[in-house]
């Protein structure tokens, strides 16, 4: 009751006064009204506890039958001095936990970035607000397949391989749990014995009920219907209707998730356009602000905003799975290893510095990496603007056979890597540029990454113009993903990714699908305001733009076939000549 | 949707468009969406759709996981042809089942009256608000105890004991709904099966969910423990505080209730005055009236309203079991042979007309004929103003040993008695009047049945008093229980149990606590109408009231001590003398 924020729980110590014959209210109302009473003491906490649900304004607060049960002996037992765990569920709020005494201050929640490769939890202090400790780990639905649509073919019209999934998706979120209870040294799961019997003991692995209470989850939309147990074939086939868009709050429990409270899944837009990217609203703040801003959540699939608080357009599409290190040969995860950004400090382009992850020998090229790399080639006229290696212009470019990448190089990498190799390779052979000992960055590579560049980039070229306006309009442009937070700027404009404005304008802001889940814990009127952030917004289906594939072309040089749009590229450019 | 009223729940036949890629909203949107449009046709449908929930007007509706699961194949098999059972769960409307086509006019809803002898069940159409039929049938718990007193110290702090009594509960309520389905033809009963699977086959019973939606139970404070499985020693044991009085809407099938609904569980007042009195009030309006009104509910105990809009004080007490028949010898429950009228036809008291439910021969006296016989044998002189048997006053007076009732005669009437007889009676033996061949009712039988109408008319006289009204003030009585149904209001005054007013103010009505449970099941507003009820409400306990025992001294007299206060009853008796 520090008053710092309302999330969506919320612990309440009570100091009850047993029954006598004179005040012979239930058990029931004793707690409920000491509830309200504790949020009338602050008048702007209970305007905050009252949900919008209630004209009269009067807070809705409900005793589930579990808890029903347990009030007695429970309540005589701990000599009516009593935490309540109050769980948000979307409508009202829901006694979800009793414990002995006075533990309110251990009072947790849990922000989960539900991703299709990795998924990041996030041990949150309510009533701090702090990060306690976070983890990640692969999502265990890689061992139905790769990528997401291998995933959602295996599962298709099929309950049980759907179970398996979804299954697999829970294990994933209760192995995080498990990892962050030991990093954090809290007990957070609540075993559902703990729930059945007394909750005011210890269990036999000491852990309690309430101490962690509820979960926000954001992930796109196939990921949702995983976690729920829904088909998700409908997320990749037209006419792209999905079954679910706005699960709300779901208990945890039925979910098979061991707290005691609700998991809220941030609703999705579109197919393409998922709870990952809601919640990347909310992290940036783009649908409050007056200026335009550009979001841009830049990974195996690219998803786009445009707006400020009157508008939000959107869109997705295939930005490249080459923007985390697939496609490309010698590709690889931003892990140890990975050269992560890269520097030419001869003009022949015979001296590459490379930063490494870590430090130790180079195994591979992340996406940074990549990006560095091209820039550097092409400011130093090692590769043209049409994106062609210029053999005279450095000894570093060898010509290579297709298939010299050894199955073992490739073998090491794999652990690390998101896919296969692109096989673009010309059958005889083609050039390569060397950018560390063994490692190479082939002519095919570079034609898969422009591809992409040219993509991510005709996204916002289009998405712009459907508003009638340009880059220039766009105050800010926020770069979401991991990818996002390593990138050097000056790389990315050089080579046409990113458009040519102030560097300062351009905001890494790393993981904001977590950021936004760990803001609506902590905010319960965030999951008020998502319906409106839902309005605001259109949806384009890239697919079904007419001249997009035009536009892309035009992209697909370095910065971009008409040059005039990058006069700083332009400058440095002839700085180098 | 024929607007005849708006209950707990509805169906609502939808004919979805399918998607196509211009309108590719979810199928969770489709419906939620269509559900709104359908509810718009008619603003003052919208308005009671709407719940008391949401600031903003807009109606609340959410699909719970296990729809959301069922929507794929679901919508496309049925070709977006659909009838959605929709159930309010106290805050908003939860879609609850999905049936293929047009089956909005299959939509049922249970009424229960949960009395601790006697369950009653209405199978109710929602849609015409007719009672389809009615069933009762014993309630299981007897196996723990004839008494509620017996059931309370058996399951009293032991947990498996209690779930045997809740699930007897539970398994009478279940034994009724088959009942019902067998003389409706009606399928009621969703299995668990069927709302795990495509709701939209019959399974193997030919049942379907969403038949019979929700369910109001009215029970008294004990029944309502019993039912959620909560310890009710609480309810008689000082300080009369209990576990919980308003459990609300709770899913059926977490109370192992097999509808797809909600079970609304009217809340009590008192651990005496339970949900069954305020369901009382809902079925007699109290509440609503500028006019003060008495209601009065006469069975083992006897619960005592007096009031109108402006205020409620109630009272309960042990009223006696005489009035059903029990702790007198020869006495029954109001069934077959049970000698529910009777008429003195000569002064002697030896020409006996009795009335005997069935016609058969007479085996004993139910709570109505009792009143009609202590009536006519004071109005005939064969009684005493204190309520001594005139042995010279009717040949029909004889000297009994407190034994002869035989056992067998005993056995006989046990099937429909409520208890074993009283043991008042004299050792060497007593008088006793022979009301049919071979049936005898006793001095200690009218001194016990004395004592119960003394106890209900001092508790009418008392609660009067405390408002600072007399019973000329109070312009209608309402005697509620099927025992006030059969009663001969003049026989009621004569003996003094009934006041001395105008008959026609004397309204006997029925079982009002399945009356009320039946008006919230077709009327949501009621239920939001309660918590105003609540607060009206003054609980009294008789038991602590000063000079109680004093004031029934007084009405142990026939009709009372102060015969003015009984003008009618000393000029009929002028008129016998």
């Amino acid at each position: 009751m520090n008053g710092k924020s309302c999330g969506i729980t919320r612990k309440l110590y009570l100091e009850l006064t047993p029954p006598t014959e004179e005040d012979s209210r239930s058990a029931q109302q004793r707690i409920l009204e000491a509830i309200e009473a504790k949020t009338d003491l602050d008048t702007s906490e209970m305007s905050k506890i009252t949900g919008s649900s209630g004209n009269t304004g009067k807070t809705i607060i409900k005793i589930p039958l579990d808890i029903l049960r347990k009030l007695h002996p429970f309540c005589q037992d701990v000599n009516w001095k009593l935490t309540v765990s109050l769980a948000w569920d979307g409508t009202c709020w829901q006694v979800v936990a009793l414990e002995a005494g006075d533990t309110s201050g251990a009072h947790y929640g849990l922000a989960v970035d539900l991703g299709s490769t990795t998924v990041v939890m996030q041990l949150v202090d309510c009533e701090s607000g702090e990060v306690v400790v976070q983890e990640s780990a692969y999502n265990r639905q890689i061992a139905y397949g790769e990528d997401i649509l291998s995933r959602i073919f295996y599962s298709k019209d099929q309950p049980e391989r759907l179970e398996e999934i979804r299954r697999a998706t829970v294990e994933t979120i209760v192995t995080l749990m498990e990892k962050l209870e030991g990093r954090a040294g809290i007990p957070l799961r609540t075993s559902s014995e703990a729930l059945e019997t007394n909750a005011a003991e210890e269990d036999s692995d000491g852990n309690r009920a309430g101490r962690c209470i509820s979960m926000v989850v954001a992930g796109n939309t196939t990921m949702t219907h995983f976690l729920l147990g829904m088909d998700a074939f409908c997320v990749f086939s037209t006419p792209y209707a999905v079954q679910a868009d706005q699960p709300g709050f779901l208990k945890g429990m039925e979910l098979g998730i061991p707290i005691p409270g609700y998991v809220f899944c941030y609703p999705g837009k579109a197919n393409y356009l998922g709870g990952d990217i809601i919640s990347g609203m909310v992290a940036t703040d783009l649908h409050h602000r007056d200026s335009i801003s550009l979001f841009f959540d830049v990974g195996t699939n690219g998803e786009l905003v445009v707006g400020n608080r009157d508008f939000l357009l959107c869109g997705a599409g295939a930005a490249g799975p080459a923007l985390e290190g697939g496609v490309v040969k010698t590709g690889m995860r931003a892990a140890e290893g990975a050269v992560q950004h890269v520097k030419l400090v001869e003009d022949c382009g015979n001296g590459v510095l490379t930063d490494v992850i870590g430090g130790g020998t180079p195994k591979g090229i992340c996406g940074s990496g990549i990006i560095d790399l091209i820039s550097e080639l092409f400011m130093h006229g090692i590769l043209d603007l049409r994106g062609k290696l210029v053999p005279e212009a450095s000894d570093a470019i060898v010509w290579r056979a297709g298939t010299e990448d050894s199955s073992e190089d490739r073998a090491e990498r794999a652990s690390d890597s998101l896919g296969c190799g692109g096989d673009a390779a010309g059958q005889d052979g083609e050039y390569a540029f060397q950018y560390a000992p063994g490692l190479y960055f082939y002519q095919s590579d570079i034609h898969e990454f422009i591809r992409t560049k040219a993509a991510a980039y005709t996204m916002m070229e289009y998405l712009l113009s459907e508003t009638g306006m340009n880059l220039n309009d766009v105050g800010d442009f926020y770069m979401a993903g991991a990818f996002g937070s390593h990138v050097d700027v000056t790389s990315a404009v050089n080579i046409g990714m990113y458009p040519d404005v102030d560097p300062v304008r351009i905001h890494a802001v790393g993981n904001t699908s977590l950021e936004g889940a760990q803001k609506l814990l902590l905010d319960r009127s965030v999951a008020e305001e998502l319906p409106e952030i839902l309005d605001l917004m259109t949806y384009v289906q890239f697919g079904a733009v007419e001249g997009f594939l035009e536009k892309m072309t035009a992209a697909s040089a370095l910065p971009h076939t008409d040059l005039e749009r990058y006069p700083s590229v332009k400058a440095r450019l002839n700085q180098y000549a």
